[in-house]
């Protein structure tokens, strides 16, 4: 774990190991911790698909963001999970914790902001709690149903399979290196950098159409970064990988030129990006870009797991160090 | 609302009104906000019972309670709301909100509360997220199947039924009191107060049991407090309550006798008491006692709405306050 960027990250991890080992499972867990939901079996072949994240005011707040930006993503982060794994949600609880400095028009926007997602992702919140709290604290709760099967774990990629993207990298990343290191307005981003800061969308539909294709075997998204899931999918599935190509956002790339960042470094190290990563058989990789209707992008190929995860050069591999975006400290 | 004893209280019941006004339903929303849980159709006739449920360090967290205490009651609050219902818990979902300066130590507790409730209520905790935060944040989610009919409603209650709990009132708040008003320590509480403050039990094997006898026709748990219970069956189910008996625990006089506090008062006007308070069928009251094994109390009727909800006494009938435990404040 040197290849850590932060203490914090380190303890993120240790934490949820220390989690993972006291709480875990029963004969009914289908999936439990470490993967992008927890899946449970129900009576007829069915399993229930629970999820959460939770987002906390301190730590994943951009600066400028409106509450019911705020609020939205909150949804969105908990939705592209589901994207993900290729299941459409059914209902969500929302449990909040409010600062008593908030107005009115504050929760007026929190809950504008909750409900247009749950409107788009087409599914209804149907219950919460709300509580105060010296840290604002949107918690969702998603859940779903689905046939075992139909689950695309970040277990399945085998040697050989595809390696593929949704979408280019390093919009949010730039995004939010503009507005914290740079002083950067948020009038003042680029749009696309706006759009993937401010308000950032999960890939349901695609995410439920590939996952009917029958093509992936294994699927993540992007919240942690390129690197990060691609270094998940690596673990999960016992696998290495090999990127060929890190597909940059025309926005990243101009952002790193003009302030002398490396974009490739922006794409693979960013984070608070939504895009899924996933693997697909090589025999179906056609079907797998029908069903995404031109929105998937092959970066490389599922190697053997000694081989690690590496990006190939013009001048040979480099590691993919396993790091991702730090969150925003204030 | 003018009975509401702090503005504190009024912004909560107004932040969920706007909360419940902008999200809300769909066709296959059977229990939406305003019940202990929230409940959607699934496809043969079973609902899917979702609940959530938030303690936040700096309102929810008595004086000297341990981590492992903080978590499992994190647990026992979301729990004792499905045992109100009737319905055993399948599985949960934890979101953790941990500030920086938390030790090892202090993880390891949390984890083992929670592993400890989890496995008292027999059901797994199968997944989560990880978050750092200025204010201590266990965010608990749990799911259930049930059939439809199987939920007791609180919105159930008819003209004529009886009134009952399954417990006796006033250890948790008296206990409180002596934390915070009178600075007695911990170790020097009465047992049943200790207990009552520190180590909570919901009433899971008597709500199920309460719940397949049939003969309830609506539940709330007491969590805050007898009277507010009271009003919300009064509010849900359209009815009045007349109570001709508080229930109060022998600690809970005791204290109050000796501090001068009105020992109904304690009782009714407490919380964080994990007790169920049910109205029966006047002619299934003796199934229902036998279902809960002696632990059912009858302590007034349902009523005309008109009536509101009065407390009997020998000089004449008075109103009971919708009021509350008002939480820690520090």
């Amino acid at each position: 774990m040197g290849e850590l960027t932060s203490l914090r990250q380190l303890g993120e991890l240790r934490i949820i190991r220390i989690m993972e080992r006291s709480l875990g499972t029963n004969r009914n867990t289908v999936v439990g911790f470490g993967d992008d939901v927890s899946a449970v079996k129900l009576a007829d072949g069915k399993v229930a698909i629970l999820k959460t994240d939770m987002l906390v005011g301190s730590t994943d707040i951009p600066p400028g963001m409106t509450m019911r930006q705020v609020a939205r993503k909150a949804v969105v982060a908990n939705v592209s999970d589901l994207a993900a794994k290729g299941v459409r949600p059914l209902a969500g609880l929302v449990a909040l914790g409010l600062p008593a400095t908030l107005k009115r028009k504050d929760v007026q926007e929190i809950a504008a902001g909750l409900s247009s997602a749950a409107i788009q992702y087409q599914f209804p919140l149907v219950g919460g709690d709300t509580n105060e709290s010296n840290d604002l604290t949107i918690s969702i709760a998603l859940f779903a149903i689905a046939r075992k099967e139909q689950l695309i774990l970040r277990s399945g990629a085998r040697i050989g399979d595809v390696v593929a993207v949704s979408g280019e990298f390093g919009s949010a990343s730039a995004g939010l290196k503009a507005l914290l290191q740079h002083g950067t307005r948020p009038a003042k981003l680029p749009r696309p950098m706006y759009q993937a800061v401010y308000n950032p969308r999960a890939e349901l539909d695609l995410g439920l159409r590939l996952g009917s294709s029958g093509a992936l075997t294994a699927s993540i998204d992007s919240s942690d970064g390129l690197a990060w899931s691609l270094h998940e999918l690596s673990r999960a599935s016992g696998v290495g990988i090999r990127i060929d190509h890190v597909p940059v956002s025309k926005a990243a790339e101009q952002f790193a030129a003009r302030h002398r960042y490396g974009a490739r470094d922006l794409a693979l190290y960013g984070g608070e990006e939504y895009c899924l990563v996933v693997t697909v058989k090589p025999e179906k990789f056609r079907l797998a870009q029908k069903a995404a209707r031109g929105k998937l992008k092959a970066i490389g190929v599922v190697t053997r797991k000694s081989a690690g995860v590496r990006l190939r050069l013009a001048g040979g591999d480099v590691k993919v160090a396993m790091k991702g975006w730090e969150h925003f400290r204030r």
